[in-house]
């Protein structure tokens, strides 16, 4: 599979569960652009499901803080490509707060099923 | 000051300690297309520092999943708007990486500066 059609599959399985693709950074070309370096195919992808963020955004304030949930997809060793996702509830941990860490257990077990059928 | 001067202001002094904005997503608008629900004003901002984000990258591999910066433009009470930024140390600290560490501990006091002069 070509980095592309690893990038798209990605946005297929994330949008099955019910998550649009906010933003989407290309790595490799912003770091030659702005610093002149080569870099690796490295895509990094806001993941964004509006029930769960509306309930998240209720919930607390600042939450925008750590909105949208990303996934990174990147070319490593032996030709093969890796896709990576945020774990929403470690990252929010830090925030005391219920109601909160239910809606990050439930995209957690979303992004879980995006990453187990790639 | 109206909230699109406010969002502006940010992004002008997120410039001077040499952050682009690479991802904006307006909560307010994105809620009211998808849930069809109103919401207050509210901006996310993806900053990026081009030299410390590939610092933070040779680092760490997967950092990107906790790249942009992000920083919250948001209406509060009594037409007041606030401003708010990730705060790198404590997102990254649980990667153990000393190396890391530095890097967002220099992202940690240029976003200080940021907010410190709005």
């Amino acid at each position: 599979m070509s980095f592309p059609e690893a990038v798209t599959r990605v946005k297929e399985q994330l949008k099955v569960e019910g998550f649009g693709v906010l933003t989407e950074i290309d790595v490799k070309e912003t770091l030659k652009k702005k610093l002149n370096v080569d870099f690796r195919n490295y895509c990094i992808l806001g993941a964004c499901n509006p029930h769960f963020a509306y309930q998240a955004l209720q919930a607390e304030d600042k939450i925008g803080l750590m909105l949208p949930c990303n996934l990174i997809v990147q070319d490593v060793l032996n030709g093969n490509i890796e896709v990576a996702a945020i774990d929403p509830v470690a990252s929010m941990q830090a925030v005391d707060n219920p109601t909160l860490r239910e809606t990050a257990n439930q995209v957690q077990n979303k992004l879980k099923k995006v990453i187990s059928r790639l």
